[in-house]
């Protein structure tokens, strides 16, 4: 007998009708023969209602005592899922972060998970229940209520799925599975069937946003296969996430994405001596500024210029550094750009990728400004308003679009 | 430094505002050098929002998936209490049930405490912190989350000043202490300084509903000084509740009060031979159903009768099992009943009390039906109707009135 995690989110659960049918995808699951732990998320708008309270009580609420308030939302899902489970005719058990022992570091807020407790769990699964955890929420060793942070629920279910060696763990969500691209971009974009714990951590870095960066690292790091699919469409297996050693063909490209909350940073006429690169980057990263891509320029007439992006948000804190730290030289911002990235992890054996990259973006008259790569990576940097034609052409250009138009509702992305 | 444990029921903390306010009540009491565990109950009407939301997922919950969901209501008030009792400068910590050890039974939704542990709210208190406690939960001894049922928010109050061995334990309420009888029946009844547990648990037996008498009853069985006083008027130091033993001076009638749930039940023509009332009442117990007052008249003609009441819930039930015992005689039932009765340690001393409670209700041509009398208590049963005059003569024969007219609202009770 398996044993399989699920997760559902708070819009799965934001109602006693839609808590009903997540029980029924439950015991689905259950009398498919396995061992079910079901982790859930706060109902509905239940985080942010309980957020606006401490918010009404004072403007700086104690972080400790915002996990006490926040892991109630959880605990209440976990509640009326049980009994909806058992209204229906099965035995189900609820049990919250501290009673699973889901034990985090002494942070409080953003904990993240050293161990998971895993003897109740077998020992209600061995009973016949199915098990109800509340997501998000841990305890540290001597007993303090933690919450884990953006993407917690996943991690949670992902750690849990870890802990008892599970055979999968199903990320239930409101889309059909991944897709290659944004399909309000690319309607009739391909739904992946499956794709690597590296893709999608890169497709995440480069603006997809499925699931947390931190759900995959978890699944990778323990080789839990992971199954993101529809709460709507159960009979839709969605996409499997695996390690890319399990997988026996992949396509060259598996996605494609844009990353629009990044801005260029032009420096020209920087004096061509050793280490003043060494220095700037020195400086921004004692800061804590990340810089993604980098282009130094060759130098001219003992001039030199470099060019680099960092996330918009650190925009006024590195002009900041960069004006302590550049004695002669210009500084030149650009905020209109976007970095479309192709992610596959079949480029390493295939060399043509990039050069089809460079030529299709070329064919739609679109300039690239930056080129950055990584063993599964290509990122180009272009105008803003190019982008999403830019996407639209690499989709086109990779073969990763389908014949039925992909069912997600939404406005297109604000670029 | 003495130890004050202080408790605020769902009215108290129905808002953020008001949330405050009790902030403002518990610093008062920390800076007047005590320290202060404070118990609060969940906001408002959260509890019933919470049974709404499971009878709209089952119409039949389980009684632990209850109290997993019902204890949320306290752990958000105690959060919000801490975050409020800090953004007025002072230390605070929140715990709930768990992380207290509130050690109850192994019974969900009326389970009573069994141990409470004192290492942690010792350490939080020698920290200088006010601990904000989780009322009305606790946890097994294997962590399950269980509920105190009817009473337990003060029930777990007065059980943390047991434990803590603290000096009093002040039950926040919004009347301001406790009354001779009720203020919506004599609106210039006095306010009682001192009262004993003795008398306020008969109080309560008789129909006055200040406090639960499970927590009467452990202040009593801990001797734990119990104030009842105003959450709106700090100022008022309500009515101090001890044991008879430590009073030194008190009156002969403490309080008055009539009950109006019970029914007579009049059984006439009973053959007159040994053993009838042993087996009517017999049958009576073996199915749980409590007799309060009884009279058994004097045979006439080889026939008796016998009189007594029962509560009116237990009506129905009560006239199965009579149907199927008496096998001749006459049942008749009267719902149209009231129980007034006068509570007073002082009784014991003063024999002639009795004589002037049957006066002062014939004088008002109110009809004494039947009587019955404890050591600190004597009660008379009357019509209904004139229930409320008698506790108004009583009143004035005991000199239970005072000048002031007693600031509490409402209707008068259904009679």
């Amino acid at each position: 007998m398996g044993i399989i995690v699920q997760k559902f989110g708070g819009t799965s659960v934001a109602d006693p009708a839609k808590i009903h049918n997540v029980a029924k995808a439950v015991i689905k699951e259950k009398q498919n023969g396995n061992n079910v732990v079901v982790v859930v998320s706060a109902m509905g708008h239940t985080t942010d209602y309980l957020i606006k309270l401490a918010k009404e009580v004072t403007n700086n609420p104690d972080s400790r005592e915002m996990d006490m308030l926040l892991s109630t939302g959880e605990q209440v899902s976990i509640a009326l899922l049980a009994m909806a489970i058992q209204s229906q005719g099965h035995k189900a058990i609820s049990m919250n972060g501290q009673q699973v022992g889901i034990i985090t570091e002494n942070i409080h807020s953003k904990a993240r998970i050293v161990d998971i407790k895993t003897e109740k769990l077998q020992k209600y699964l061995n009973e016949g229940n199915i098990i109800v955890v509340a997501g998000f929420q841990g305890v540290t060793p001597t007993g303090e209520i933690t919450t884990l942070g953006r993407g917690g629920s996943d991690t949670s279910a992902v750690a849990i799925a870890a802990a008892l060696k599970a055979d999968r763990c199903d990320i239930y969500t409101d889309v059909e599975g991944v897709y290659a691209t944004d399909p309000r971009i690319v309607p009739n974009i391909k739904k992946t069937d499956m794709i690597s714990y590296e893709e999608m951590l890169e497709l995440a870095r480069v603006g997809a946003n499925v699931l947390h960066p931190r759900s995959v690292e978890t699944a990778k790091q323990f080789n839990v296969p992971l199954r993101v699919r529809s709460s709507f469409n159960l009979d839709n297996l969605g996409t499997l996430i695996i390690g890319v050693d399990n997988m026996e063909i992949y396509k060259p490209v598996a996605g494609v994405a844009a990353d629009t909350s990044q801005v260029r940073i032009l420096i020209s006429n920087l004096p061509d001596i050793p280490g003043t690169a060494a220095e700037l980057f020195g400086a921004l990263a004692k800061n804590n500024i990340s810089v993604d891509m980098i282009i130094q320029s060759l130098a001219v007439n003992g001039k030199n210029s470099i060019a680099f992006t960092v996330n918009a948000d650190d925009l006024d804190e590195t002009l900041i550094i960069l004006n302590n730290e550049v004695k002669s030289g210009e500084i030149l911002t650009d905020k209109d750009i976007a970095k479309v990235s192709i992610v596959g992890a079949g480029m390493v054996d295939r060399p043509g990728i990039a050069a089809d990259m460079f030529r299709s973006l070329a064919d739609k008259n679109i300039n690239i400004k930056m080129i950055s790569t990584s063993e599964i990576k290509i990122s180009c940097l272009v105008d803003k308003q190019n982008a999403n034609d830019a996407i639209k052409a690499l989709c086109k250009e990779f073969d990763l679009e389908s014949k039925e138009i992909a069912a997600v509702k939404g406005d297109l992305p604000n670029l």
